[in-house]
């Protein structure tokens, strides 16, 4: 066990606090490892700025662009990962990321247009598409020895003549993966052969496990007038519950379509939300560091007792992100596997064809919790599964 | 002065925080009775609850619905003004009311359709109906003895073949108008007579200096099955800067529509919005009748210095709000009387026009401040119009 925990877990009373979906949706005997919280307290430097700003009024606050310091802020990461020579009014704000999917569907496509999606995928990404009437064209990512891996054939199967817009996440919820330059580098080719606008789901940068970020339009100037970049801090920094986030373009062209198409019907972000983000983005990376190391101690746990334990779960470890993509179609129980590990196992997670059509006897695991209580929950997905012999 | 106002009134440095938007958007000489805020500090039980609520964590919570103690409380409350027999799923919530102006335009009309909204009006009404296609038919309210009233002829000849709703105030921003019983049966009536929806803004329902709020959908069961009602307590708590409201109805469909016509848009109001609500509704009662008392005396104190030394100013006294639409037409500068006022009296007010066509010469007075600002700005308005005689 990590020394720094302690300080990082949030008590027993906390997480069961009264709001909580993750730890309260199932029955107090299950281990919630599903929806994608950290069991971890917010960084104190943004519980202080959060206590700070309760001083001053609440009232309207200039929230359409980011206040000066949270662009200023955005746009030296976004510099360090590639995103450079960001014009003015770059960077608009969204109240989450997830309208921020549905208002790139919404301002970058018609209906009746064909969207581009690598499954398994975050499954707004589907709703987006299908909400409002667009077709969503997946492109299914192979799961071999090197782990998931871009299927560059059903990419270009999944083109239609009406296919407008490629939608990327980056790194990649539930696999994990980090798309490497080369990965990026083709799949601009792709977008561009297409002609075809991306909206890239960067929200998980700041949780890779391989070093520095390197943002899908940084690596070929022809995309910066066909890309929009989504990011924010809520996955970084545990703060579901204070939606923020902003949609990032060269092209204020693309950024005026979006915001067009859903006029009016964004709220703006809370107040408590912007004072986070700039607390998170301006003080927040020593928590962040031991948060990143405890997850990494996490993941190889997790990696090790599956190995040692479950060797027939085929399961490869993220590049970044606390979820863990499990394949466990070998068991007996694979079309109703997260309902057989909820009720016997009483480990909650979540399930496979969320995630896209195909995906049964898939379970996505988020281990951003204690070892113990990690711990305890593969215990108890082994002494489950032991019962009914693969 | 009221004893009770320095517990009330913020100090000038939170005043003018950074982030401000009424007391920063204009140079610092400029007293700035603009925007609906009020220069109050928020209530205490509320900032108690937003600093507590800091100790759980920040993560995923269930705010598609309303929290039970959020529902509850709002019921009761509803209850008091007449919306009675809610069924179950009746209360939605929204990131803000303006985000259910616009919801309730996308989902309840389809581009090409008329809406009536009675002008002056608080301008994302306006807005709502034109970012989307749709055409407003506008009912302009009379100015006569008896202060702002209903042009039923005017009402009447609104109504086109594709007019499909009609969108209320109550009370009616900018005029503060509280609609009575009488009227709002007579709105009943030519609502069921030419089949519109109704969509009812009663988010300053709190704020009316003659007794109870009469919710509008109360006073005919007929129109349960066509009519939503905004509510939310930006305005009567002063948390513009915490977004958070609920679209009410007794038809589920109404409900629906909207949500689906918004589908993923809308973020989830943040944590902290809605553990204000749950504040404001069971513990901000005491600081609200303090708050009551003060508009009360700033609205005479208004009165009776505009009568006496300003009686050229047409003015009736609002019966809800702390907005007073002022009409300034008898001024030589009143085709642009805000800025002739901004320049010259260093007193900056929203522009008539801004609440609809042919409203230049009148300007909108925010008095929630104190007696000593609210003051020193008639003053200075006496000053610049004494230099340009009338
Ligand atoms: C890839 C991805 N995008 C978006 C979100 C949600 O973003 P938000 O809460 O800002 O809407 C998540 C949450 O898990 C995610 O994994
Ligand atoms: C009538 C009316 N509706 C809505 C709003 C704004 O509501 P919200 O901030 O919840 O979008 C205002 C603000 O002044 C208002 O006067």
């Amino acid at each position: 066990m990590k020394a720094d925990l302690p300080a990082l877990l949030l008590s027993e009373a906390s997480l069961r606090h009264s709001g909580s979906t993750k730890w309260l949706k199932f029955p107090g005997d299950v281990l919630p490892l599903w929806v994608a919280d950290m069991d971890y307290a917010v960084a104190p430097a943004i519980t202080a700025a959060l206590h700070a700003r309760l001083s001053d009024g609440l009232g309207y606050f200039q929230y359409h662009q980011p206040e000066p310091d949270v662009a200023a802020l955005l746009r030296d990461k976004l510099s360090s990962q590639g995103v450079t020579d960001l014009p003015e009014g770059s960077i608009r704000t969204l109240p989450g990321v997830v309208p921020g999917l549905y208002a790139s569907v919404l301002g970058l496509t018609s209906p009746g247009d064909d969207v581009i999606s690598m499954t398994p995928i975050y499954p707004p990404f589907m709703s987006a598409i299908a909400d409002h009437g667009r077709g969503l064209r997946a492109a299914d990512l192979v799961h071999g020895p090197d782990g998931w891996q871009i299927d560059w054939a059903a990419l270009e199967a999944a083109v239609t003549p009406a296919t407008r817009l490629l939608m990327l996440c980056h790194p990649h919820n539930p696999t994990g993966r980090v798309w490497t330059r080369t990965e990026l580098e083709r799949l601009a080719d792709f977008a561009l052969k297409h002609d075809l606008y991306v909206v890239c789901d960067e929200l998980h940068a700041d949780l890779s496990f391989q070093g520095p970020h390197v943002a899908f339009v940084s690596v070929n100037p022809a995309l910066r007038e066909r890309t929009v970049t989504l990011t924010g801090p809520c996955k970084t920094y545990n703060t579901a519950g204070l939606g923020i986030g902003a949609a990032v373009s060269h092209s204020a062209a693309l950024l005026d379509r979006m915001a067009k198409a859903t006029a009016g019907v964004m709220g703006g972000p809370s107040v408590m939300s912007m004072t986070m983000w700039v607390a998170a983005l301006s003080s927040g990376a020593e928590w962040l560091a031991a948060v990143m190391e405890q997850l990494a101690f996490n993941r190889d746990l997790l990696t090790e007792r599956l190995r040692a334990e479950l060797p027939w779960v085929r399961y490869t470890p993220p590049e970044a992100t606390y979820l863990a993509f499990l394949d466990l179609r070998a068991h007996p129980h694979a079309h109703d596997i997260q309902a057989f590990l909820l009720s016997e196992a009483k480990v909650a997670l979540n399930d496979g064809p969320t995630f896209g059509a195909g995906y049964e006897g898939f379970v996505r695991l988020n281990f951003a919790t204690s070892p113990e209580i990690l711990n305890e929950a593969i215990d108890r997905i082994v002494r489950a599964c032991a019962s009914v012999p693969v």
